[in-house]
């Protein structure tokens, strides 16, 4: 059978927070005619039975403090198989292009002349609503600002005390190691009282989370047993539901 | 047929940014069994083509500026239906709890006694990516502030100033009629020339986008013919692949 360019090259695709059913059709599609699958560990390897299955799986998973796949190495794997296949599929947990490095993998291939395509994937922070929180609120927050709590060189974004004085909700991705200096930050500032949520393993059916004030986030973490892969969240969507019944109890009621 | 009651309730679902198949696996298989979807106006039309031919189909689309359902007419409509039938989907573009008013549904339907779930959706930021820019870039963002054009009372957030001078890669929703604005509080801090890019139609075969400095928002998007719906994304990530080629020339040549 002869394919259609389109349909072929490398595909930099999003896995979605956990749950398979999260990826999006475009994803599925994809995967269902990968000749190579290169994975991390983020990725649900239930995922991996929609591929056929003459289909090659690489785990290129990174994990932390243990040996690893360098990222170098995955670069060279990508391009390498995507020389040799004609559908290769770089499947990543959440979304590529949100701290996901995809775009450096996409332009990585691109300037060894392979042809890369993007397939987006629900962010791991949007699973915050399996918790029943939502990301903005009308009324209660109308800015969003998501940081990474690893940065190329391991710091806290500095960013987080711009955010922390704004209106916007907080999500920190990777910021499970880093919980006693989230919480001094907000504590220095008068700000510890604001409600913060930990929810781990978003969208699975043993999702796990814990709801405290920010300035209790260590200890919560702890007396929970909650680490990664978690998201936190904060800021007053946390109390959303909360918030409204205060606001409706009347209208509801009657 | 008995259903399981795991299967029924009100679905607030995410329809992604445009293209149909960025939808979910998880929202296309309740589409397959809706009785009834109350769908907006920024959803893509062809997703009502998945239900079955019996489903009502109800345009519950709010357009600016001319007559249209309100928000109080579209939660009376989501508690009669879901009174009368089994599986209701509220389809709303993107994602329902990212400045979508999903929660809100969600909870005034649940004050009724409404059993409610909710579906994410690839927000039509993540469509960027079809424009080649990342939203995150190691080394060169690794925050992402997301703010509405148009909160509650129409203005634009506040917290905008406090974004852009903080690392973050700035996303504005719903901005086209503030560009000026939005250009001046930028140039007022000397900021005038970062780098911004306008999607319209993100992930759409008529996907239009425009990159100019921030200063040049309204003159760009005047002499390039665009309008809502649209992003907004300010930050050097606009420039993320120029800046790679310019840091890895010697070695993607040699």
């Amino acid at each position: 059978m002869e394919r259609n360019i389109e349909d072929c090259g490398l595909f930099i695709v999003g896995a979605g927070p956990g749950d398979p059913e999260l990826i999006t059709m475009k994803a599925h599609n994809v995967l269902k005619r990968a000749e190579v699958i290169l994975y991390d560990n983020l990725c649900n390897k239930e995922l991996l039975g929609i591929a056929p299955k003459t289909c090659k799986m690489i785990d290129v998973g990174k994990q932390p403090y243990r040996k690893c796949t360098t990222q170098e190495e995955i670069n060279d794997l990508i391009v390498g198989y995507s020389r040799k296949y004609d559908v290769v599929v770089r499947l990543k947990g959440g979304d590529p292009f949100i701290f996901g490095r995809g775009f450096e993998e996409l332009l990585f291939a691109e300037g060894h002349g392979i042809r890369a395509k993007y397939i987006p994937g629900i962010s791991s922070m949007q699973g915050s609503g399996f918790a029943d929180i939502p990301l903005t609120h009308r009324g209660i927050s109308e800015s969003l600002w998501i940081i990474t709590g690893t940065k190329k060189d391991g710091s806290l974004s500095k960013d987080l005390r711009c955010a922390m004085n704004s209106s916007a909700t907080v999500v920190i991705y990777m910021g499970m190691k880093k919980l006693a200096e989230i919480s001094a930050i907000y504590t220095e500032s008068g700000l510890g009282a604001v409600p913060a949520a930990m929810i781990q393993h978003v969208s699975l059916p043993h999702q796990k989370q814990v709801i405290c004030e920010v300035q209790d986030l260590q200890k919560a973490a702890l007396r929970e047993g909650l680490s990664n892969p978690a998201i936190i969240v904060i800021g007053d969507v946390v109390k959303a539901r909360e918030i409204f019944y205060q606001q409706n109890q009347v209208k509801l009621v009657g």
